[in-house]
């Protein structure tokens, strides 16, 4: 159900299960919002993030992110490592969508997970 | 990284990654979506939406969000394929999650799934 060249295998024609069917990981969220919100720009940034993304998942995800025009290279020519990265106008749209996840699990995971913080 | 009784690793302390460790999967939230929009209440009628979600996946991903309060049994002493299920207060709150994601996709999905529909 990632997409590729060919395309994704839609579950259904509801929005919500398509948008889960693109962004529906532990990973692909954080990508956006490196770029969107910690002013994330690079590969090896990308890896440096507090989650520690594998660089298997981290290169399919944003080969995903760039196929569905979430994302695009600002220096096609550079080498693998110093591949930039910046959000499109439909990446940055997924604003939303981050800060109500943000503010749902400051206040209802609280209980589960003391350590968590506000959004910076 | 699923909540279970042992608890959830949290990857780290940003709240939108610990949005992601409890329902950054494809499931979890069309779970939530099926109980807040779709007026779905039992396991068998989860069992029957249009994606098609396996047994196994539902029985974890139910009892995951039973784990961190999201949901609640309404009729505990029921057998396991006639359990009833309802949103608790955190689960409800997220709702502008859900909106956000179906907003999203319904705009900037449409160019790669032509057949998406609206929220109704």
């Amino acid at each position: 159900m990632v997409a590729n060249k060919e395309g994704v295998d839609w579950r259904s024609v509801c929005p919500i299960s398509s948008a889960l069917d693109v962004l529906g990981d532990k990973w692909s969220l954080l990508i956006v919002r490196d770029l969107l919100i910690h002013g994330t720009r690079t590969y090896s940034e990308l890896l440096g993030s507090a989650e520690r993304i594998s660089t298997n998942i981290l290169a399919a995800r944003l080969e995903m992110l760039t196929c569905l025009h979430l994302i695009e290279r600002t220096h096609p020519d550079a080498s693998a490592r110093n591949n930039a990265y910046r959000l499109t106008e439909s990446g940055a749209a997924l604003r939303p969508v981050l800060e109500g996840l943000g503010k749902w699990a400051q206040t209802h995971l609280k209980p589960f997970h003391s350590d968590i913080v506000r959004i910076s």
